[in-house]
């Protein structure tokens, strides 16, 4: 399950109502940041989350809008007092990119920043969730993220357990692996509960190898820069439209979409909703700041 | 007389509350900024100001909170149309820093962008008004500016000029820098208004190359990370406190003082503005987003 902190919903340059890329996914202990506008420190001081518990921070390509949130962000966290090692991750070039932006202003940062390039098919842990890398089409090196929980053992199934003679002290030799009476543990659970999964694609225009990765993923943040009566902005600027990010969320078999990264021309972002809705009708189009949850019924917003 | 908008007044850190620095002024058909900490573009698109009518911008160090906005800004004025050229100084390093930083994200701006490392005594116009740099003390380079408006030509005196006997085309000798009868345009004016002048310090410990400076400047816009309780952090980091911003601005004959920079730790900074205003008790403490206007009649909260 997972809380979805969308920090800044707008697209390139900021206005008086969105804030730059930046999304906060929270799923158990673990809290990951995609991309890392300009302002996002402070985005997230004004809602309820900390990001002294972000464990790991995933810029999708190296444009501005993406990416310059994250010097000022490090800087103010070491400056918070953090201690814990934080798991910076974008494509080529971002040790580089970082490491320049950050000797403009020198210092001590106080925590281990563990910075990488990450190619698409890569795969890092972040606590107890993996989040790969796919490539995704924006003209410079660029790539989404999904992010996975882990998979939860069934409780057990006390008459199963009881009809394999299993007993007291038996169990802890369960779960440690082992057998007793040809029996293993999961023979006397209930199924495993699949972890949920989230990806998120960053700017791209559609591409197979987006759909591909996001194939049976249960919550797809899309960008939908443009709508269709913008196609042509779209296909110049390597964008997708609303109606773009619905048809992969349909074609991928997820089971809700959330919009970002919208142009400032939409005033009035119901046209996106509603071109993406005929299409896929659980879709969301979060302003900033909004909070949903994931529950075993679907999204909620909190 | 001066339009003076904080944009930020935090420091180092920024919180709920408040952003990190940057001051606009406008005077007239100018308007420069004064540092550009991280989140500035948004704080200007939420004002009733613009940031395509900057003339120029002026960093006094190249610590991350006073520097981190920036590119971004930069960016989004070119993505907005921009054609109008930027002039942007600061001290030595800035060309590299603000290089490296847009080297980044590399692009076309679209707009002319005039950047130079300036030193302290070094003075440059942005339309009408000229802005000079003066060395701090903060630990690395760092300097503060002072900005003045033209002086203004008092009116014609039809008294004066009739008694020397200037009538009707004989004025646009005199506009030209000429003489009728032995007489110039400025022996039948009025005296000469001076402009008025303002000083930004960034952030700095006391010193004496800021009071030369700001000697008989009008507006004194000082850092006050600290107050006196906290004396012994002022000194270790290089910063002033709400007593030093004011015995500075008594010492150079100053008309008004705003304090700025403030720590985090002063919730209610009322504290802040008490210890100034005992020494000096024409003293501001502007919030985010305060607009003040200088008057004849002294400074006016709009």
């Amino acid at each position: 399950m997972f809380d979805i902190l969308f920090l800044g919903t707008g697209a390139s340059v900021p206005s008086r109502d969105y804030a730059l890329p930046a999304v906060l996914v929270r799923s158990g202990p673990d809290t990951v940041l995609f991309d890392c506008g300009e302002g996002t420190q402070r985005q997230i001081m004004v809602s309820p989350f900390s990001f002294m518990k972000l464990g790991g921070i995933f810029i999708t390509h190296l444009h501005g809008d993406h990416f310059y949130g994250l010097p000022g962000l490090i800087q103010t966290m070491g400056m918070m007092g953090r201690k814990d090692p934080l798991i910076v991750r974008g494509p080529e070039g971002t040790v580089s990119a970082l490491e320049t932006m950050l000797s403009v202003c020198p210092g001590e940062i106080g925590f281990e920043l563990d910075v990488a390039d990450m190619s698409p098919g890569d795969e890092v842990s972040v606590g107890t969730l993996k989040v790969s890398a796919f490539a995704t089409e924006h003209g410079i090196p660029s790539q989404g993220y999904v992010l996975k929980e882990p998979d939860v053992r069934g409780k057990v199934d006390a008459a199963k357990a009881e009809s394999a003679g299993i007993t007291g002290k038996d169990f802890s030799v369960l779960e440690e692996g082992g057998t007793v009476n040809g029996v293993s543990m999961e023979d006397i659970c209930e199924p495993v509960r699949r972890g949920k999964s989230l990806a998120y694609t960053g700017d791209t225009r559609p591409c197979a190898t987006l759909t591909e990765a996001v194939r049976g993923v249960d919550v797809l943040i899309h960008e939908a820069t443009y709508t269709e009566s913008e196609r042509d902005h779209a296909e110049r600027f390597f964008h997708s439209t609303a109606a773009d990010a619905a048809s992969a969320a349909k074609e991928c078999g997820c089971s809700s979409l959330f919009l970002v990264h919208i142009s400032n021309r939409y005033k009035d972002r119901e046209v996106c909703l509603k071109e993406a809705a005929a299409i896929f009708p659980e879709t969301y189009v979060p302003v900033d700041l909004a909070l949903y949850k994931t529950t075993k019924k679907g999204i909620k917003s909190v």
